[in-house]
């Protein structure tokens, strides 16, 4: 296994630690816990959004902890969900009396140990909601979900319903903002190679030199569609229609796109990618008003990239657009 | 070759206009070449800062174009340095009037067409100064240099001249704070696996699997020593040794560190040297006054990473912290 690691049971340990040391005026590691939060919370008087899940998707989730996007994070082993104790934990470091959203990818173990959290924090008195994303139109169910996964869409999530709470809206009014980019995103994703776990060494699942894999996920796991290698132009093509086949926006619709990498790729091949797919919205009538490219959320090493799109109106805009300072994502 | 890339000869011209549908606010590409340059170039009354270089070592250079950064960048093919035309082209549609700084990786072919193009813009009358870096530590000399190699600790270069020009600095001024940090920054790196060019579509050197390579360039040219895989804790310790014994910093001295990677590393993996990194500043008595983790200038898909290390003393700390709105840096 070629990765920069010492011993693979103290990965997520070194990591959060080389992670707070790089970002002290951002994030707090809560002691004896794998959960981040904002160096300054709980932040009075503000409703809290709060994430988590496996590692293994750096920059996602503590990346996005700062103003005007998460509160907190917890980060469990890799590709595994934090503890319910730790989703406890990271619910009571944020709320700031305000109440508590909870942003789940949809993932059985991540629903499990919120729900069980949540059922922990509310008999303390802790106002809290949830959304749960789901927004891979690749497959249904999955090898670790019933019903479809919850990808790269999650940070436009964090996004908006952070900087609704940021601009002092109740629990009631972030979740509904949530809620909405949810249903409005779409995400599709493949992969070049498998990914590297640090604790098996190996590829998690073998793909010829001349084979790629359509439609996987974020931990691993099969795609929908093996097929041979294909050029740049093609497989954006493909992800971009089944993205839209899902979303069927309506034509002059505008949308933000993300060409996301897994990890593994090189950023001038997100760039290429993105140029097939402006080059697609402008073919079917839509309105790009803004285009992400970059490593947002991540499959370990894996090479490969996804494709999103979210429908956006003017109160998306205004969120997606807002004032954010976080490790990961800078807008101003 | 696993690259999303349609015909590899065209990946360079796909990439720019990609880079420029996602940076429309940012970036124009100026026609018929592969220079980029900001979106309001010139900048009337500002002394301008330029760069370019080979391409695949994004978002090095056109990522850092932007307000208090670079005014503009070409980019050569693969590992090529532009032509004397390009540097030419870049040098002419910068220029404010008030003069322009080349900052120059030291490469043979940058240097000689960079000197090519001051000549040409010298006789239409712009004033141009230029530094070259050079802080590699590893190698003297190369396969692509007659001195040491210029580096990832060119960030740091395009990040304190471009904030004294916007700061309304001279042209002599902010060549001297490039040259400041030229004087007080080295770099080291270390590659896992080889990186694969388009053209080639193949590794530029072979890695045994149990073997890393130390010194590395950022053109998949030779380290200084192959060794036996280490650990991410020994890696580290190796390259900061190198970097310390070269800059030879007092007890006490504030810098700015960078844990780069180099194309094909998961973030997971640089927080794990971060936290190493971080704990050999303090056995060192070293004061780290800011640290930075990411692919800042990278070699396509290389799986490693390299360390930097900058002294920095008020001027520098005012300028590295100046505010900077660029595609791929941020700082307000």
């Amino acid at each position: 296994m070629k990765k920069l690691v010492n011993d693979p049971d103290d990965i997520i340990d070194e990591m959060l630690d080389g992670m707070t040391a790089a970002h002290p005026d951002y994030l707090q590691r809560l002691p004896d816990t794998q959960v981040m939060v904002r160096d300054d919370a709980p932040v009075d008087g503000e409703v809290a959004v709060v994430s988590g899940g496996g590692s293994g998707h750096e920059p996602t989730h503590a990346g996005y902890v700062g103003d005007g996007m998460l509160d907190g994070a917890a980060a469990g082993d890799v590709f595994s969900s934090p503890t319910a104790d730790e989703f406890e934990a990271l619910i009571d470091a944020c709320d700031g009396g305000e109440g508590v959203l909870c942003v789940i990818k949809n993932y059985e173990g991540d629903v499990m140990n919120f729900e069980t959290a949540i059922e922990l924090v509310e008999m303390e008195g802790v106002d809290v909601e949830t959304v749960v994303v789901d927004d891979d139109v690749a497959v249904e169910d999955s090898l670790y979900t019933s019903g479809r996964r919850g990808v790269c869409g999650t940070i436009l999530v964090h996004k908006a319903a952070g900087a609704k709470a940021a601009a002092g809206a109740d629990l009631d009014e972030v979740r509904r903002v949530a809620q909405k980019v949810i249903d409005n995103v779409g995400t599709m994703g493949m992969a070049l190679t498998s990914c590297v776990t640090p604790e098996k060494g190996e590829p998690t699942f073998d793909l010829g030199d001349d084979e790629i894999e359509m439609g996987i996920g974020i931990h691993g796991e099969p795609g929908t569609e093996r097929t041979e290698l294909m050029d740049a132009d093609a497989i954006t093509e493909e992800l971009t229609r089944n993205v839209l086949d899902d979303l069927d926006p309506d034509a002059g619709q505008e949308v933000l796109t993300i060409v996301n990498g897994m990890g593994g790729t090189p950023q001038m091949e997100l760039f290429v990618v993105n140029r097939r797919l402006q080059a697609l919205m402008d073919e079917h009538g839509l309105e790009t008003w803004d285009a992400w490219v970059g490593d947002y959320m991540t499959s370990l090493d894996m090479a490969g990239c996804s494709v999103t799109v979210c429908a956006v109106d003017e109160e998306l805009k205004e969120l997606l657009d807002a004032p954010a300072d976080t490790p990961a994502l800078t807008t101003r």
